[in-house]
């Protein structure tokens, strides 16, 4: 190892005092006395001590870490939530710790690792799989619009993007360019069943014919790829095609393109998320921004909120989303 | 909130012991009599009390979690390496947590912050920020090629492709193909410079000029476009790239695209890491497979070999990657 830095137990040992002690000045104890106080400081300083937060946090019984729960790390949506969570959380001098369950063995309940490592609140951004109650939970915010066990169990906060609300943008963004004639990739999670009966029902209030097709399982490249061939060669009057996620939206490109079709000339496709993915030059997607950023600052704020006992009733947060226009919707020709 | 789990108070309570001795019993620990561990024992089965790791874990002074630093979420080689770190750690009873320092406020040393939640060890999978020195730090494994601060610091324990093999697998293939103008595209880390100096030796000894570019920021999808606009219209000869990794890969499509050059009948393109960005059928790279999976496995065992100290010197294990050809290269026209 390189030189040591000063340790507490180095302060004590100069202070000729316990190691306790050292901790209560470090955390401005009015139970230790002023001789003791000054002994602790003039050695401090001397030894050019600097006390780490860790065992600051340790000594007042916190871990100052927040988990953040979610189930792919390969669909990027989540990045610019947990950008959020640290604009608040950060600055509130917390951490935070993300696992995601999808490359988890599953062999226990995530909720119990967190309480294991001992985190002094819960983010969820996904659709729990296991019913979030039991003792000792620590505060917990749900992010986006997720799939939650009904009473008895108790309400959470919650802050989400109003999904409904985007899957009418993206049918007003299709109808409004001209396109009658719709498909929708749907996958199994609950944001993703109300973006599709929004846009659907939106659609078809507008005049169009949307057909749908959905799988249970999660949103992948291949998902989206498999759907879409299926779904472009069985409706070949198809000409504005909405995917319930960015993953899925680009799967559904690659669709086109070994159809044959050009984007946005022959086929226009929209995704939702706005992620990295859908940003990217070659992608150029058009999706639905649905504020990541934003949701995981909000979100932030109310855990602190409860963590430090101020909030009272669950709050449940709705952000309106916006279309983000790229390059892959057009008028049909 | 729900219905309780009964918890380890009321097993204590029915058993008319203490909760320290229910911990011990459910520790096994030889302390506890007989008589003592029955009555516990029974208590367990009539209340159905199931002992939380969490309970168990703490008891014994573990949180049997692990974390892992990386530098960002959106570049997406961490994914199967942490798939790996599971395979092997998952199946030892400990659970892992993420943290990116990128979306992270930078207001304090991570390694500080996994201290702060007791991790029992920890994987590096970037250039670290700071020296890895200090007391009482858990044992640490380095994924991938990282630029490490020199003696006197401690050597590590550490995992990685080979990345200088990597960089000459590219430069055989592209040569192979029959390019004799080649690009590349690098950037700051430690595993970009062992692969652009490889690429260029190989290259070169094999007949090939190679013109190289690169910046000292982080590889991200405007890097990758901006780079191949540059080199590629500074260097119209040029008819094979090699890009650090997939992320600037694909940038670099986006801006062969915009200059007018069919890929790959104008230009073949290489990445590195071979993420699901770039298995995605909509870009179909041709890039260097890095094992992630098998570098987080190996990692992962030597990792709880430390955390049992039945390690003893620091070893590092070097694995061959391998060349995944997709749709992105092929002869030059």
């Amino acid at each position: 190892m390189a030189a040591k830095r000063p340790t507490i137990y180095d302060v004590a040992k100069a202070a000729d005092v316990s190691k306790s002690l050292v901790s209560l000045v470090l955390q401005d104890s009015p139970k230790v006395g002023e001789e003791s106080r000054r002994a602790v400081r003039a050695a401090i300083a001397e030894l050019g001590y600097r006390p780490s937060r860790a065992a600051a946090n340790l000594a007042a019984g916190r871990t100052r870490s927040v988990g953040v729960l979610i189930d792919d790390y390969t669909n990027l949506w989540f990045v610019d939530m947990v950008r959020g969570l640290h604009a608040t959380l950060g600055r509130g001098g917390y951490r935070l710790s993300v696992v995601d369950v999808a490359t988890d063995d599953q062999a226990e309940d995530p909720v119990e690792s967190f309480l294991a490592m001992r985190v002094d609140g819960m983010v969820v951004g996904m659709d729990p799989p296991h019913a979030l109650a039991g003792d000792g939970l620590p505060p917990i915010v749900v992010v986006g619009t997720r799939d939650l066990p009904e009473a008895p169990v108790p309400a959470f906060d919650s802050v989400a993007n109003d999904d409904a609300e985007g899957g009418r943008l993206v049918a007003r963004h299709l109808v409004g360019l001209g396109h009658r004639r719709l498909g929708h990739l749907s996958v199994g999670s609950g944001a993703a069943r109300v973006r599709r009966s929004a846009f659907e029902a939106e659609a078809t209030a507008l005049g169009a014919h949307v057909h749908s097709t959905g799988w249970d399982g999660a949103a992948s490249d291949e998902a989206g790829y498999e759907g879409a061939k299926r779904l472009l060669a069985d409706h070949r009057e198809i000409t504005g095609l909405f995917a319930a996620n960015d993953v899925l939206a680009v799967g559904a490109l690659a669709a086109a393109r070994d159809l044959g079709l050009v984007v946005p000339g022959d086929l226009s496709v929209v995704g939702y998320d706005d992620t990295s993915l859908a940003a990217a030059r070659l992608v150029s997607l058009t999706t639905v921004d649905d504020l990541s950023f934003e949701v995981g600052e909000r979100a932030g704020a109310l855990l602190l909120d409860r963590m430090r006992g101020s909030a009272t009733e669950p709050s449940s947060v709705v952000l309106p989303p916006a279309l983000t226009v790229r390059g892959t919707t057009a008028p049909p020709r």
